[in-house]
Formats: structure tokens, sequence, C-alpha cells
């Protein structure tokens, strides 16, 4: 069997997410796998670096799937483009030791999040970033942005309720970049737990917003309390960035 | 009456272009004159400073309407952007003296057409440019640029069948961008025929593929046949980007 790495971008807006569903046509896994399906005429099952929710977007996700189809990796990566829906492209494919595995591989994430910071919306924005916009005191949020850094138990910063695993992750890094109206937090670590940088960045908004204080972050660690973070931030802001092995 | 300017960004993905037309609802003007009766209670006429085109784009169309109504700036621009579908964003409103009209006292206008020139499409440009993958020479393009410069009669390089008014226009200004993968073409002149921006690109993308000689402008410019010109570059990839008074 070959092993096939893919370097992926999608627009997730359309999406119910990643993870291929039973009772869902419209997942990511699931458009790859029915085009690989067709093109090898054998089922395929593709494994990605992690899942991503309804309405994220990644820009370079990485997924493999084995095969025993003897396809050229051109031939491979024409076909897949070719009949993907275009919200979908494929940006690299490659082939791999038969060792390499998406998931358990992964070392690193980076992942983005936009917040359009403005009075006016943004017509061409509106589905790849938040519109958010009240006035943010970023001194405030990037000193509450170095209290997350390093190793904690974020399952308070996290929708997960009950953790048969362990919750425990590091963040290695958290750059703000101001970029005209657009407001771009980006995050590297080792994992991250379901929703923890929308919950993150629901809550670094409320620290900005001065609804909330940057001493939160420490009670919030302190009590693993859910309720005492800030909102979800919107799906449509967040991009997986880059996959680091 | 008083008399009312708006800068105007629209996404025209979903439109079949500014100019209301009788049998579709899906027009920027109809969208944005209906939400104005609504707040107004009376029949509102907004004047653009031109028509795009179905899926054309712009980053600030310009427009006015009078009224009689006293609300004030900031609640006419509130109310708008509250009931204007996301992709139509009213980014300024000023109060303006009786005698301007968007359309008559439109001195010049910069549009900007946006190629994707990569082997690999691009999942979030896809509505904004024109994928096109094939290996272009600039240098080509730009000595083709040039000699459109300056005054011509512009009709082979339109959409024009029988000409009422005069076809002559002057480019002022083409400037050719490399900005990654995507390149960007701007053109300011005093006005521009139905599809002349698009039929120059594609005209300019033949030439670059070397598929044309730079020498067919000239003989564009003289024969006045638009069958001698390129294809029309599609729609998606054209942004209004600023009309100058």
């Amino acid at each position: 069997m070959r092993n096939i790495k893919l370097v992926i971008e999608y627009d997730g807006s359309r999406y119910d997410g990643w993870q291929r569903l039973k009772d869902s046509e419209q997942t990511i896994q699931g458009k790859i796998e029915k085009v690989l399906n067709e093109m090898t005429g054998s089922s395929v099952e593709i494994i990605g670096s992690g899942r991503t929710d309804a309405g994220v977007h990644a820009k370079n996700q990485i997924a493999n799937f084995k095969t025993k189809s003897s396809m050229s990796i051109r031939d491979i990566h024409n076909y897949m483009n070719h009949y993907l829906p275009q919200d979908i492209v494929v940006k690299e494919v490659k082939e791999v030791s038969d060792r390499f595995h998406s998931r358990y591989n992964a070392q690193k994430k980076k992942y983005t999040y936009y917040v359009w910071n403005h009075r006016i919306p943004s017509a061409f924005q509106r589905k790849y970033s938040y519109y958010f916009p009240e006035t943010l005191d970023l001194q405030r949020m990037e000193a509450a942005a170095n209290q997350l850094l390093g190793t904690h138990d974020f399952i308070g910063f996290s929708s997960v309720k009950k953790a048969k695993k362990s919750t425990v992750r590091t963040i290695e890094e958290i750059t703000i970049v101001q970029n005209n109206h657009m407001l771009e937090f980006s995050f590297i670590g080792d994992g991250f737990l379901h929703n923890m940088i929308r919950i993150l960045m629901g809550t670094l908004l409320e620290i900005g917003t001065r609804e909330k204080d940057i001493s939160c972050i420490d009670e919030i660690f302190t009590s693993k309390t859910r309720a005492m973070a800030g909102k979800t931030a919107p799906a449509q802001g967040l991009f997986l960035e880059e996959v680091y092995y």
C-alpha cells in the first residue's frame, strides 16, 4: 500500500466541518473521500491532522490515505482538484513513508483567528472574520495572552464536558498583529481542545472591551469552570494555518 | 430636498449587477432602493457613478439620492447597514450640495482586475479573481498595456454594437502589480465602455501567453473589430476601486 499525504485548503463556510458524519454529505472529509473512492475504485479513508468545526476554514490542513492505486502523484493531484468542489483545494500531494500518520505525528499546530475591528463591516471579509466593532484595548489583550502561555489544564476554556483524556495543553506562542482594520490572533500549541481557540478568543475580546479583568484567566485555570470564560467566538473567523511535524 | 452621497462596497457574486431591472430582484441598486424606500416611506431613486455587470464587485462605488427625510446622517448610515444584505455595505454617508451628481460629475474611475496566476487554484480567492494557471510573460503584457494608454476609439475592445455616443476614451494609467500568486491590473481612465476592461484583460492575457502579438492592439484600434480582440475575461476578477470627482 502507498501512503499519500495531502495539503488541503478549504473555505469551511458551506460545510458541517471536517469529520465525515453519517447524516451529512456536507463535510470536507466526506467530499474528499468521495472523490478518492471514485478515483481508486475502492473505499478510501483519509486521516486528517485533526477536526475542524462547522464553518472553520483551513489554509494547510494535512491528511493522508493509503491506496493500492498506481496513479502518478501528478495525476492524483489533477484528478482531485478537477472533481472536488471549488471551495476545497488540494495544494500538494506527496508519497510518504508508510509510518507517516497525519494525526499521531502532528507535533504542533498554528491557528489564526481574524477579527474585523471597525465600525463598518466588510462585504468581502464577512465570511472570513468576526465583525467586532467595539473598541479594543490591545495592550490588555496582549497582557492576557501572556497569561495563557505555557502548560495549563485548559478544560475551562473548552467545550469538553467530562474529560476522558488529559485536557492539559501547552501554548507556545500567541501573536497579535494589526493589519489595518483586521486583527490577527495566532496561536501555536501542541494541541487544542474542542472550541478552545474560539473560547480563548471570546475571553480575550471581553478583556479587550474591559468587560472582564485579566485576572479571570488565572481564575478559570484554577476553577476549571467554562461559565467563567467568555462567549465562544463565531467559527467563520478561525483558520487552521499550519500543522508542524 | 437633501442630497445624500453614499460610498458603497459590494460583493457582486450573488447579483445581476448594479442596475435595477424589471425582472430581477437581485440587483445592487434594487436592494439599496428597497431599503431607502422603507426608511423614508417614499419612492427613492439612487444614481450610481455607473453600472457594474453581473458578478462584478465594488470597493468604493459612489451613489447619491434626494430625500425629504430629516433623519440624521448617522441614523441613515446605521439603518442602511442594518437592513442591507451583508454583501452590500455602506461605508460612508454624507450630505452634499444639491448640484452633486454621482454619474455626471465623475471625472475618472479606477478598476482593478485580479488574476490568480498559479497552477493550484485558491479556495478563498475563487470568487474574487480569475484563476489563470498558464505562464504569463509580464514584460510583454506591460509593453502591450503601454500601447493602450492615451486617447483612442475603444469600440473594438467593447461589447458596444452600434455606437450612438462617442466610443473614444482616455486611459491615463495602467499598473501591473505582482502580489505573490495574484496579479493586479489597475486601469485609471475617464470612462470605460461596456465590457471594455474585461476585453482588454482577455487581450492582455492572450498577449501574455504569446497567443497574440503586441501589434494586435494597434490593429484593433484601426480596424475597430471586436473579433480581433481577446475573450471577455470573467466578471468575478473585476473590482470598481475608486471614482474620482
